[in-house]
């Protein structure tokens, strides 16, 4: 427990101080986010705030996890493990292709970036590569960091991917959560926020994992509700350091935001967390944990399908965090009241995943 | 744990529907807040906004255990206990307190209420018949509500303090607590918030109290970490239907607020913070649980304090969260910061709880 709480502070520290140096360096860069010119009127003032800033999270990820798996070999402790290095490779991937477009869009002073083609494929090719990598590593109780089973709060028996379906869910299900994340990255803390939720949640998870797996020494009741996951402490290692790493870039991106994260930090996040679910194997279970991340991606979907077949618009602007802004809630309210809903989502969701427990293992 | 979520279910519900109508009849009755005269300037434009929505978050209370309690009935569970109750009246007779407070300020039309003698008077009542009551209702297992010996994640073996010395420090914790709440309370949301924050850590501690309960039956190796509180599950409950009522409320009090909790809000979640450290024997961790109510306070201490022998101010002005907006931090900011400064000391005080439980059951 106390590496997981080292992670967390080495994240928080790095971050909390790396993330107005960010701020100095971009500002007197010019590397300001462009905004988009179809959103409200009222976010024209947030043009110039320092974008990219999604990096600090990323770097105090990394930071988190060196320092407390260097503390952890020095204390005679487990190293690192392939489902560890898995998600910071999707995190740190997603990021990359993100920075890039963030990169291009400043260059060309728009609000477009990479274009769709070479995006899509530097995504698909970095969630192929750790889908693959999440069926090799078999350790020695047999389990590789994926499984080829579909999960919701542990695998489906009766719902087997086989590899090649695998894969393709891999994919399908990092391209949604990075939109998703992208999607309601739109009000100052709005996704930093809510991923501190996610991540909070991710880390109980990977703990309680911990606790009750399969390979650890269990009464007999318990070993009806065990996990079957690789690596559940260094799971929740790289979520805790990503953690402190949200909390200390929120402290900067709080409403008036200094900096903001942009596609860097939004298609990190968002690989973050649909890794977690697979490696977790809570594939289904994040839809309701991250659930104001699902109904920010709904609302752009039916927005586009409703346009498209009726000509009326759903909402007046979508994502529909815009829709209650021109509705005339002030972005601060949208901001709380966005919270609260993605506070509620993450404890039904913890909830879910504890009521399964209890139910097999007869508490 | 089904009866925890009706409780929190209920008490949103009726939180979230109640106040946009207490908001609607306070400012026809032209309640309004009387804002304190050597607070920030900024703040004088809150001068006006509804107050006393507190009651909101007692009425919610009452509900969400009423309906939790006759759900539990129904189902042929145990009905209200001695410890739930004690609750309900210490969290009501301080919102009581409060409301004549707030109430005389909007009569005479100055930010000062009850006279101080009254206020004292009236506290300390409620204090010392609820720390009295804590002593009495002695169940089957020999537990009453409270116990004589001071404590930190459980009862302190060597802090006896006997039947006098637990009435003054129920007393001492109740004031200092339901001072703590109300010095916060001076920004949209604070207060609120991280009671949110306080609150569900303490629906996770009844909840695994009971569920580690010295009565439950347990493992040899449980059985050494286990607790002897009275009524933990109803504890939960009561507490639950609390948190919902503060979320609710939360909704309408997020920046720019809507309407104020009052003294009515910040007395009545003092008392109750502090009735659950005593009824769970975790008196000494929740100033860790509660670290932002406790800094909050010290910095009004210190500044009087320093002011009082050097004649200098320690801050531009106490209780603190002023000192940052008159440093440029905006009144958005300054929330979102301690907002995550009271997510962290929650987490930590859960961390510590739990840590505890795990050393003395070896696990």
């Amino acid at each position: 427990m106390k590496i997981i709480l080292v992670a967390a502070i080495v994240g928080l520290l790095v971050s909390i101080l790396l993330t107005p140096r960010l701020i100095r360096v971009f500002s007197r860069e010019g590397f300001g986010q462009e905004i988009r010119e179809d959103g409200p009127k009222t976010h024209l003032t947030k043009r110039g705030t320092p974008t990219m800033g999604g990096m600090a999270i990323v770097v105090a990820m990394w930071a988190g996890y060196a320092v407390a798996t260097l503390v952890q070999v020095l204390l005679g402790g487990g190293g690192p493990t392939a489902s560890g290095w898995l998600l910071l490779y999707l995190t740190t991937g997603m990021g990359l292709v993100g920075f890039l477009d963030d990169f291009i869009k400043i260059r060309r002073h728009r609000n477009l970036g990479l274009n769709k083609r070479m995006k899509f494929a530097g995504q698909t090719f970095i969630a192929v590569s750790f889908a693959i990598g999440c069926l090799l590593f078999r350790n020695g109780n047999g389990l590789t960091p994926g499984s080829t089973y579909f999960s919701y709060t542990r695998n489906l028996a009766w719902l087997p991917l086989g590899v090649v379906g695998f894969v393709i869910v891999a994919v399908l299900l990092i391209a949604a959560w990075s939109n998703a994340v992208n999607f309601t990255d739109g009000l100052d803390g709005l996704a930093a926020g809510s991923s501190v939720m996610v991540l909070g949640t991710y880390v109980v998870i990977g703990f309680f994992q911990l606790r009750n797996s399969c390979s650890a020494v269990l009464s007999e009741a318990a070993r009806h509700g065990c996990y079957a996951v690789r690596d559940p402490l260094d799971l929740a290692v790289v979520t805790a350091a990503a953690l402190g790493g949200c909390v200390g870039f929120l402290w900067w991106n709080a409403h008036p935001a200094r900096i903001i994260m942009g596609d860097t930090g939004s298609l990190a996040l968002g690989g973050l967390i649909a890794g977690l679910s697979i490696l977790t194997r809570t594939e289904l279970l994040l839809v309701v944990i991250a659930g104001l991340f699902v109904v920010e991606m709904l609302s752009v979907v039916i927005q586009i399908v409703v346009f498209r077949t009726r000509h009326v618009r759903v909402f007046r602007m979508a994502p529909f965090h815009h829709h209650f802004e021109l509705g005339g809630w002030k972005e601060t309210t949208v901001m709380v009241r966005f919270w609260l809903l993605a506070a509620m989502s993450a404890t039904v969701g913890v909830g879910l995943f504890y009521a399964d427990w209890l139910s097999l293992t007869g508490g």
